[in-house]
């Protein structure tokens, strides 16, 4: 018995060797067809790639869009139009109301020393209510977090706050970097306000030390109106300069005015092109980005990027005659940037029509050379989604793993969805990200189309593997 | 026996499984003090680097820097001075001549049709004759090839022969379509010159389609002096132009000027700093770039980044503590852009002196996102050198293969030596490579700084377990 049961356990083991082997034949032999079908993908993107150009129009000609904005409806125009053009089988606009709030007149802002005046850049940050037409001037206390602005409590009554918690940089993902300091530019306002500070001057969002202001959203939370004070980005490198005078001057006096303002809800569009699915045409696959953008640079990056590669990737399957058998759509969400009321309404939508969605996937960091994907699931695919790894390595998609995805899918989540983020290389991502120098020539072209087709490549093989 | 084979045979297979086991384990415990110490690296090449200001100053300060040129000599200074206040153990300058090739006088081109002037940007290549003072005029004869060029043969006598086979943009590592094209740039005045063509002009080595003309090295190989006629690049938008013009007139004439010459060999120097080993004095690892550059830029990219990343390697070492088993050497090589007089120098002294020199890392395309290293040895250590993987893919470094090294420390090549050449992401170095467009601001901070971690850590690798 001692024998037949070292015999049997023996045999497991061996199995489980054996097995290893008979499913990598099996999957090199999968692999093949889908590798082929993947290299045609990137091979159009490169040589008969539209995105550039499609980017180059909604950037320079069109430029920043922000929710409610005349730019934002000429892209919602031009969106539509465009697929249209390209003869997708469905094309239509998706009503929602969106925020509309607006810049106003350049800000301005200075601080002096010893009659010496420092003028800084600074920008309004989204929601922020103005300054008075005479502006806001007051001393200034430096604090490094939320927590520390809240136990200064009283203390800041009469002051302008000033959130310098920098960036780390040791993180290799900036998205990490970005992660961990932006509590500070949405939240700096609404835990000052409460104690009666004047205003919030938040560091800009970035690695780079520079002259240029980054704006984004912020929140007042729940405060009343009369507690809501303005708010707004200044450049890192005039955030340096703050921070040292403040050691020398404690007392010195910063002036800012800014003349932003929330108008009444305004009506815009999600823009959706589809081509329908031949075997399960009432089952979703949606690829997509934002529409809307900041309004300081030209939105290229954020998120004129993501929205292109969406289109493309529809445009590379007819290119290539590939005809999907779920429906795949492509999604211009409207308005992530400061309400996300597009990404939400597509889900509402889909919901009120019992609408199958099986996969997503969102392009929102930016049109760099491609890295990979991260994904959001509930187990049952893991293993199918990390056996594509060999297939995508090739195209420098090397990182497939866990993670978020996008936040206009985000409201797509269910028990039975795939939520993916595609995921390029996001060291360059912050110099631009919601400052003016976001603009269509920080984009190479060829780092857009690999884009396009990594994304075209995955919808690929969800549409094939996934029922 | 039947049993007993049985189980001999499953107690091999199963011994086969349970070595990796153990060997993935054994891997586990060493990886843990290496990835700490790789960590730190990064950490402090992000927080504390150094490279990017030192690129400031060599691309800044000192410009572009071709061999014999006043800028390459300021460029050997600073590169002695910088190593030697940074208190390296050895600090010293390596004698090498080097070809004295100069520009003169910026070139002009244009051609005619039906009375229209088109002026077109073009550079003269690296080694080429000028023109007569008059420049030169004549017909176009457009070819892909070298082979399509000697198939025409005296056909060519009087006429400029124009090289337009464009990259291959489906290949997703530039430098396949660099490889698959630059021979026109080498050998196109070689094969033409021979039947009497009056000039070459060929299409600048770049996916991009711009009006910057590529510059590089050319050759005449064993042409007498009379055949060797003027050779000179064109920017990929005037290739085109000229090429879509020729097809409706293919008469026009081709005007071009250029008034380079070639002066004596000049005395120059490789630039040599290094940490000597603990344990290993005598055993030698090199890291380096190379210090000249293309004239037309201020060369940041090529190859400013290796000469400053491999600067940094070593004072990343010191920087952390780590005193290392063998004796690192950063090498600023002299003249690898028109010559490699610099990268034999240095194999040809190491072996007079019977240096015993273990492995060698270049740095030489661009400052660019770490993708990872290939190398070249003779299979001894691939084992050793793939188990790193996990400790580099948390770095964005998951590309670690066979393949090839660099120009500069190919010459050290053995059968004892493991050679290694740093890759960064390729999608923009042909944008700039050889052209006045690779200026400091094509630089980014991070990925510059990325690169030198990543190379730091190689080189500890390399140390570490290298004998």
């Amino acid at each position: 018995m001692k024998h037949f049961f070292l015999v049997i356990s023996l045999l497991i083991a061996v199995s489980s060797c054996t097995t290893t082997n008979s499913q990598k034949q099996l999957q090199q032999t999968v692999n093949k067809t889908d590798s082929i079908a993947i290299k045609q993908l990137f091979n159009s993107a490169l040589t008969n790639g539209q995105c550039y150009e499609m980017l180059d129009v909604l950037s320079n000609d069109i430029g920043g869009r922000l929710s409610g904005s005349p730019e934002a409806q000429q892209a919602v125009e031009w969106g539509e139009k465009l697929m249209t053009e390209l003869k997708f089988d469905k094309v239509w606009l998706q009503p929602v109301m969106v925020p509309h709030w607006v810049r106003g007149a350049k800000e301005e802002a200075y601080f002096t020393v010893n009659n010496t005046k420092f003028n800084v850049p600074i920008c309004a940050l989204g929601s922020s209510v103005a300054t008075s037409e005479n502006g806001v001037i007051g001393e200034v206390i430096e604090v490094q977090s939320l927590e520390e602005a809240k136990e200064l409590g009283e203390k800041l009554r009469g002051k302008i706050v000033f959130f310098n918690r920098p960036f780390d940089d040791t993180f290799i993902r900036t998205f990490h970097s970005y992660g961990g300091c932006v509590d500070q530019r949405y939240a700096g306002a609404m835990v000052t306000g409460e104690f009666g500070a004047l205003g919030a001057i938040v560091r800009s969002m970035t690695h780079s030390i520079d002259d240029y202001p980054h704006t984004g959203t912020m929140s007042y939370g729940d405060l009343p109106d009369e507690q809501k004070v303005p708010t707004a980005a200044i450049s890192t490198k005039a955030a340096n300069l703050l921070s040292e005078q403040l050691k020398e001057n404690p007392t010195l006096k910063f002036y800012f005015k800014q003349n932003c303002k929330t108008l009444p809800d305004a009506p815009s569009f999600n823009v959706i092109g589809e081509i329908t699915g031949s075997e399960y045409p009432e089952k979703y696959i949606t690829v997509g980005g934002h529409l809307d953008s900041w309004d300081l640079g030209d939105g290229a990056h954020d998120d004129g990027a993501g929205i292109v590669q969406s289109i493309e990737v529809l445009r590379l399957f007819q290119l290539n005659n590939i005809q999907p058998k779920h429906t795949i759509r492509a999604v211009l969400f409207m308005n992530e940037e400061n309400g996300l009321r597009g990404g939400k309404k597509y889900a509402e939508e889909a919901k009120l029509k019992n609408e199958i969605h099986i996969a997503a996937l969102e392009s929102d960091a930016g049109g760099f050379t491609p890295r990979g994907f991260s994904f959001d699931e509930n187990g049952k695919n893991y293993d199918l989604f990390m056996s594509w790894k060999p297939l995508l390595a090739p195209y420098g998609l090397h990182e497939l793993e866990k993670g978020g995805s996008g936040a206009d899918i985000g409201p797509l989540k269910s028990e039975t969805i795939s939520l993916f983020g595609y995921r390029p290389d996001s060291q360059r991502y912050f110099d631009y990200h919601h400052a003016s120098t976001d603009t269509f020539d920080k984009v190479n072209k060829r780092e857009l189309e690999l884009g396009a087709a990594s994304m075209a490549s995955l919808i690929y093989l969800l549409d094939t593997y996934l029922e």
